[in-house]
C-alpha cells in the first residue's frame, strides 16, 4: 500500500477529490490511503503564522521554516518516507517515468508551497525530489500535488480494472494516442473510419499505429527521438516526411 | 472580466478550488467568472449515459459525441466563446506564455476528459486548442482544467495585490527563481546568506541573478537558450562553466 501525506495550508481543496472516481475506489480497495497535514496547525504563535517577510526585501510573502520543519518532524517519529517531494516551478518537469517510480514506493510525502514560496532551508534539509509540473506558475502546489497523486494513484496495481488501458495509453510507450469514436457511425454529418467499422483486428491495429506515428510526427517530434519504433513504424514515418498520407483517413 | 465554463462529469472536484485563497478574491472582486457544466446534464437518454465502447475495439470507455456536443450547442446560444480548449496528453505542452495569452481573452472553455478520452469528432468540430499538463497520463482533465484556470486568473489585472511579484517569479524572466529565506536568520543552525542581511539592495540583487542564472544553468539548461541573457549575465555562466563558483553562497 501506497501513503501519501500532503502538507498543506488548503486541506479542504482536497477533500472532493479524495472522494471521487478512481481516487476514492483506491482507497476503499486498500491500496493508497491519502492524508493531508496542514501545517498551520504545527505554528507556535496565538495566530498560527505560518509566513513572513522574505530577507532582502521583495513582493509577497514566505513560508517560515518552524511550522514546516515541526509537521515532518512530527509525522517522522510514525513513518519513514521513501520521498518528500516539494512542488516548486524550480524542479524537474514530471514525466509519466517519474509516475512510475513513485508507485513502487510505500510512502510519500508531498509539500505544497505558497504565497511567494518557502524558506529556501525547507529545501536544504527534507526535500529529496523537487518537482514541477511544467513551465508555468501557480498559486500554490495544491494542484500540482493532486496532479501527482491522480498519476500515481491510477498506475498501483489493481486500480484501474484493465491493465491493457495502461498499456495502451499515450506516453506509455512513448508515442501520442490515435483517435477514438464510439457510437453513433455516423454523427452530425461526420463518419467514424470505416477501417473501424471493419472488424479487421489486423488492419485496425495497423491503421491506430499509424495514427499515432502520425500525431506524434507532427505534434511532438522530440518524443520520436526516445520512442520504441519498429522497422515498419521508420517506413510509415519516411513516408510522412515524403508528403504520403495514404492510409491516414482509414 | 474572463469568463470561464468547464465542462465536466465531476464539478464537485471544482467546488473548493472556486472556493479558496485567489480563485475566490478573483471572483469576488469581478475579474472572473466561473462556472461548471456537467454535460451528463445533457444525455438524451434515461440513464444519463455518456460513455459507450470504441469502435474497432480496445479496453476502456469512451465519452460520446452527443451530451458533449449538446451542452456546446446550448453554451453557443448565450456566449461566444473566444477558445475551447480540449485538456488531454496529446496537446500542446502547457507553459507560462499560453497562461498570458488566455488572460488577455474574455470567454474560454475548458473540456475534460474522462475515462479513456472522448470521440475525437468533439476534437473535429469544436476544439481551438488542444492543451497537455506535461508528459504524464491523469485519470480526467478535471486537474489539468484547475492548473490552467490558476495560473491565468492570477494573471488578471489586480488580482494579485502586487504586481511586483508577478515580474519576479520563475518563468516570466525565463529564469528560475533564486533561493528565499525568512526569519530567523539562523533556523535549526542553518543561517540565511549574510549578503541578505546586508541591506545592500545592489548586491543582493547581483545574489539574487546570480542565484536565479546556476539554478538555471545547473537545472534547466534548455531554459537558457530563450532567456533575456545580459552581457553580465553571460559572463557569469561562463565562470560556472568554468567550475568558479565564488559570490554564489552569499
Amino acid at each position: 500500500m501506497l501513503k501519501f501525506h500532503v502538507l498543506t495550508l488548503f486541506p479542504e481543496l482536497f477533500t472532493p477529490f479524495f472522494e471521487t472516481s478512481i481516487i476514492k475506489r483506491a482507497q476503499d480497495s486498500g491500496a493508497t490511503q491519502l492524508q493531508c497535514i496542514n501545517f498551520r496547525d504545527y505554528a507556535t504563535d496565538r495566530h498560527r503564522t505560518v509566513d513572513d517577510y522574505p530577507f532582502g526585501g521583495g513582493a509577497g510573502m514566505l513560508l517560515k521554516p518552524e511550522p514546516i520543519f515541526r509537521a515532518l518532524e512530527a509525522l517522522q517519529e510514525r513513518e519513514t518516507p521513501d520521498a518528500i517531494l516539494l512542488m516548486t516551478p524550480q524542479g524537474k518537469p514530471y514525466r509519466q517515468s517519474m509516475a512510475q517510480e513513485f508507485s513502487q514506493k510505500k510512502s510519500l510525502v508531498i509539500l505544497c508551497g505558497h504565497y511567494e514560496g518557502m524558506d529556501d532551508r525547507v529545501r536544504q534539509t527534507w526535500v529529496t525530489d523537487e518537482i514541477s509540473l511544467g513551465d508555468f506558475v501557480m498559486t500554490g502546489g495544491e494542484i500540482a500535488a493532486m496532479a501527482v497523486i491522480d498519476s500515481v494513484v491510477r498506475l498501483l496495481p489493481s486500480v484501474l480494472g484493465n491493465q491493457e488501458s495502461l498499456a495502451e495509453e499515450s506516453h506509455s510507450h512513448g508515442l501520442l494516442e490515435y483517435p477514438q469514436y464510439t457510437r453513433p457511425a455516423v454523427f452530425r454529418g461526420i463518419s467514424v473510419p470505416p477501417v473501424l467499422l471493419s472488424g479487421h483486428h489486423g488492419k485496425i491495429a495497423e491503421w491506430r499505429r499509424m495514427q499515432s506515428l502520425y500525431r506524434t510526427w507532427k505534434r511532438r517530434p522530440d518524443m520520436l527521438l526516445h520512442a520504441n519504433l519498429s522497422e515498419a513504424d521508420r517506413v510509415v514515418i519516411q513516408r510522412f516526411e515524403k508528403g504520403d498520407w495514404s492510409g491516414l483517413d482509414g
